[in-house]
């Protein structure tokens, strides 16, 4: 019953598999080898696009490195208040580019086209001293388990380009929105307007696989550098290249991510038919954010359920915990099984 | 016949079996799995010495991270003129620290306790101007493929302290140092006053794996927020824990490292029996410099070798290669086999 | 009728007379003249205390080197949500010390000790995704010129000490702080618990001169370089030096500052007179902050008077301007007339 | 007989008056001002050509703003080895773009376009471990005080160009270069191929004036914000403008650099005429460099000359000074009397 994080799980066979036969013989050095190489040609494919396509280790990498790539001097990030980039980073962005990060409200992690125009006004053209926006950024699936709609990107993107910016994507669970949302990766991304993607493989199965998507490639023209001075210029880069090749052969990412999704759905209708707990959204992946009693928290870890609280101040402040209730944040991974989820749910129904 | 880097080679079967086993149960995040745990006290007996030890994943976060640990505002990083923290780093240092990296000039990738002190000379304290040294770096082995001898690091060490400065050993190839100095690697180390070492696994049978080790623990109370906010903070941390797991067991990098050490002598031995090719200085581990005539580069290469071309300026005036002559670099590894370098010794042998 | 900003005014005959009489000789280099010298003992006079003492020329360049001295990875800075470092500095703090500036809420642009208790529970020691905690800064005048009293800087102070952050104050406006609240400079800073404060002179009569001063020498240890690296040591330094000399002689800052407060309560006297304006708060010094109706506010400007609009989000939500009104920000000097604030309050008799 | 630097002087009385003169109105703040607005049009007229005009208050600002304008992720400038902002900036230019800098050879502190290309041979293309040259940049007047004729500087300008790198040109003594070629300042400047200059004030006769010209004002386009956040926006900016409109009027800029050069010939002059002491070089206009017995050099400054020793490595090997000889630099000013070179000459004449 662990559902602290789905980055607590282990590796999938399949990409363990290609990342082993891999390592028997090595390659060319430094991104150069067969495997790195084909990649583009890989994605390319999986977005319907010519992309340029990098290589990180961390999702924090994928994020900064992505959205330094375009930060200007006093340049501005706008993303939601409670974004992964603005709270959970250590200040990477503020350190890389030097950028400010400035939240959005939004109910569900998500902020809107309107919440963000609202925003770029505080920010006119030419004042030096407030600084200008650089860079938008939405997380898909959000921080709270939320997925954005193409529709929804779509019109945020165009708030962001008439003035400018470039928009991001924090794709950390980007193949649990994919398979939630029954639409391309191609309509996700670049056909809503995404210049550049954070596609995440380490939380969906990988050990250590991330990549940087540029979905204009001249845009990336300095990346590579960025990438090598931050230290994120990995000598064996077949090591993460290997893993994507089996994360993406035969649809594999999306079948690992529709069992995570699976096992988050059957936790919320155990939730669901639950009397004392109650959903703080409905999930749209594997993120289940959920209200219960102190008591019963207590009761739940200490038959071995493993999960994290989680700050009442993301949720609206008539819809937070009540003075002896908590916020609880529950997600299933790859590994999750049936009768995981199951032992809990009787826990929950024993109340 | 790839002599080109060890950086080329796959992983170690020992490497790559720890880290399958480690893939398939994952663990807690953010190295608060058992694997990395445990590595504290694995390399504490390592180095005869309690230390702090942090995970990365490339050479260059495992430097840039180390020195900036030391970092103040002006922070001048005296190294090697051709240290590779000076020229392949992309800036990393100045990026990371915003410190100005300043060579000394020496023999062999060396420089001594002298020509550091006299360095230090056109520093005077509180000149705001010129800056303020706050480490000095070595590379065991330097990037010419010579081994500083423990007591040579202890006089650097020496003139180092005079000034309050910090030592910091790029170690991406220590495995080899120590075997061939026959010395333990605290003897290496803190016995000879370096603070701080980057110790590499990648180059000698790990895929990804580097730690920063510190001597003095207390002087590493930033680091994990420094190595968080540069995305070099792995949620999977056990994926390194689990390569060096394997890499420390039995001794197994120490054997991996005599090999290819044993490899470069082989190759060595060749070029000094051969008429047409000499070396450019007695190797101590697996780099091997030598000055060929370019057609026979030209013919070896089209035989099947790999090998690099070398910067002349690396060596002393007198001694670089002539007009029809060039300096070339070949490194062998772990999974060099002597077959390989035999056959390059019979071409060698042809002429 | 200007009311724009205090930094619309020229600078002050004493002032411009010491600066002119050091500019006839000229001095040593770099801080080293007479002038720039004897400032250490000029500041520590005035605030009964051995201090540090740096001059530079802008404010914002005093806010982020005075802060950034404390930097530290993954380092916080808690102020105000509307703080002139956090809105008015395009990135500064996230530039210089790569530090995260988080904004705590607050009447009057003032927080309070609970405010900052509150926030700092949110940065768990030791958690390496949200940061550090390292620098609290205060404003003093507010940026809504309101004045922080002793007793609310001391409790903010044991807040900030009892999880090791320093306390920094935003003193553009100090010296109308120090005449206003009839506190002595050093019960408003040290015997408060300021650690570093940025002690402005150039919105006081002075053409640019402010000081970052230390309460605690040893703290700016390395303070000389990181301002020569920023390029804020001027070679010239007793261009800034002479203008404090002028500046503190007889107490002559404080009686700018008392003229420029006075004219701000006559002003405000002016409004509190009005049938048409109100006053958003009571102002403690020189910043006055009215709402007015949209048609007033235009046909003042029509009748020559300059000032600003305000962000309404400044104030709480129920105070806010309605629907034809306008929150407006006007700003008295030490060359403001009463003759100026009489024509203007007839203006506002007239309606 | 202070010779120790020009930035030893004070003001001249025309820039002091027309500083004193601005300083009793003020004016709008952050650089809205008649006085600042009014200098793009002068210095447009100055330089025969639009440019755009950013005003600073130091020389280190103004190179580091100038050159980090251009700072890409990985970038290197290249150099004088001795230039100033690669020995005396405290590592401002590292700081601010991250950038590396890269010192080239060469005598009399100018290299050569020959010895630019090669530098740049080093840095292939595409190479993400070297990084990528960005800028190149020379000083008029050099640190050894020579000038650069305009062909030399585009000759170097072409090397430059064949590789996109921007050129910059550091004129801290920029008017004693135009008063020695006997060029105008856009044949200097942006006719030879320079990109942006850094034109010094201060060190001829300001108190702290210094401009950043950009020849194509297209390129500044970010340049505004990024000297707000690194707190060089004044707000009384008529405090610099003004001065430069002293300084700008009826040629005085070029009268007080004649008189400093016509004062560095004269000393010249008399060291020519000297038996005991020699030139290092020819100077160009008020920076002499000797070499002289050390104890005469003592005899100086016991009668109150006052000058500063130079690093013997910024001359050739063959010309540095013999075992009881000293290499000194001697400065003069606009405010250098022939009285005080003449009783510096006596001193000479006297051994």
């Amino acid at each position: 019953m662990i559902f602290a994080s789905d980055n607590w799980a282990g590796a999938s066979d399949r990409v363990l598999a290609a990342l082993s036969a891999a390592a028997r013989h090595g390659g060319r050095a430094y991104g150069n080898d067969d495997h790195t190489r084909g990649l583009t040609r890989r994605f390319s494919e999986l977005f319907e696009r010519e992309v340029a396509v990098f290589l990180v280790g961390t999702g924090t990498a994928a994020n900064t490195l992505g959205i330094a790539n375009y930060a200007r001097p006093g340049g501005i990030v706008l993303c939601h208040r409670h974004a992964h980039i603005n709270v959970d980073e250590a200040g990477a962005s503020e350190f890389f580019g030097g950028t400010k990060l400035v939240g959005i409200d939004g109910r569900d992690g998500k902020y809107t086209a309107e919440g963000l125009a609202r925003m770029l006004e505080r920010y006119p053209e030419g004042n030096t001293h407030y600084g200008q926006p650089v860079v938008a950024s939405v997380s898909e699936i959000t921080e709270l388990g939320a997925a954005y709609r193409p529709d929804e990107i779509a019109a945020i993107a165009a708030a962001a380009r008439r003035r400018g910016l470039a928009l991001h994507m924090d794709g950390a669970r980007f193949a649990g929105a994919v398979a939630s949302l029954g639409a391309t990766p191609a309509e996700v991304t670049w056909k809503a307007g995404i210049d550049v993607l954070s596609f995440g493989g380490t939380k969906n199965g990988c050990l250590a696989a991330e990549a940087v998507v540029f979905f204009n490639p001249a845009e990336a023209r300095d990346f590579a550098y960025a990438r090598q001075r931050a230290g994120h210029g990995f000598s064996k880069a077949w090591f993460i290249a290997a893993q994507f090749e089996g994360y993406l052969a035969d649809g594999h990412w999306l079948d690992l991510a529709r069992h995570a999704n699976a096992m988050g759905a059957r936790l919320a209708g155990a939730i669901r038919g639950s009397e004392s707990v109650r959903l703080a959204l409905d999930p749209a992946a594997n993120e289940i954010f959920a209200i219960m009693p102190k008591a019963l928290d207590a009761r739940l870890k200490a038959a071995g359920a493993v999960f994290h609280p989680w700050s009442a101040e993301t949720l609206p402040v008539e819809e937070r915990p009540g003075k002896d209730e908590v916020l609880v944040r529950m997600i299933t991974s790859f590994q999750t099984t049936a009768e995981d989820v199951d032992r809990f749910a009787a826990l929950l129904a024993a109340g």
